[in-house]
């Protein structure tokens, strides 16, 4: 791997805990990917900002947001597109 | 104006509303943004997902994303953070 590289996943825990993890990893990894779905996305949003507000002044700020969508299967077997987001924070190179 | 721009701002109206007037926006713009903040960053993702997957044909993509974050006065007088996003779609220059 040329490139380490860590993924958070945003579900239903409260907000901070997700901005801990982060954080953790932002402290090993020069580059973390904030991923979720459906409406768990506004979540995500706010994790990055947070983030991104108490790691400023180190260095750390947003990178590119990707959105997209994935084909789920629903219980009555029909399936349905859910939206994603995947928001990258990373260390600025200077 | 240089650059003619048109915004939809997502709010609370049944998702098609929006995918509607962006599709009657990008009909007479380049390019328009989609935004929304808190809870409904989700349904932004959703109309720009939709959109995208209907114009695509047409030439037309999800440009750049934005993230950030605004203050809000609540009732009580106090402040908090809102997080907002910004969608841009855009016909492709070939």
């Amino acid at each position: 791997m040329s490139e380490s590289r860590e993924t958070i996943y945003i579900g239903k825990k409260p907000l901070m805990a997700y901005v801990t993890s982060t954080l953790i990893q932002l402290a090993n990894q020069p580059k973390i990917s904030i991923k979720a779905r459906g409406l768990s996305i506004g979540r995500a949003v706010d994790v990055a900002q947070i983030v991104a507000r108490k790691t400023e002044n180190a260095g750390y700020s947003i990178g590119n947001i990707k959105i997209g969508s994935e084909q789920l299967q629903s219980q009555d077997g029909r399936s349905r597109n859910v939206s994603t987001i995947e928001i990258e924070v990373k260390r600025n190179t200077s």
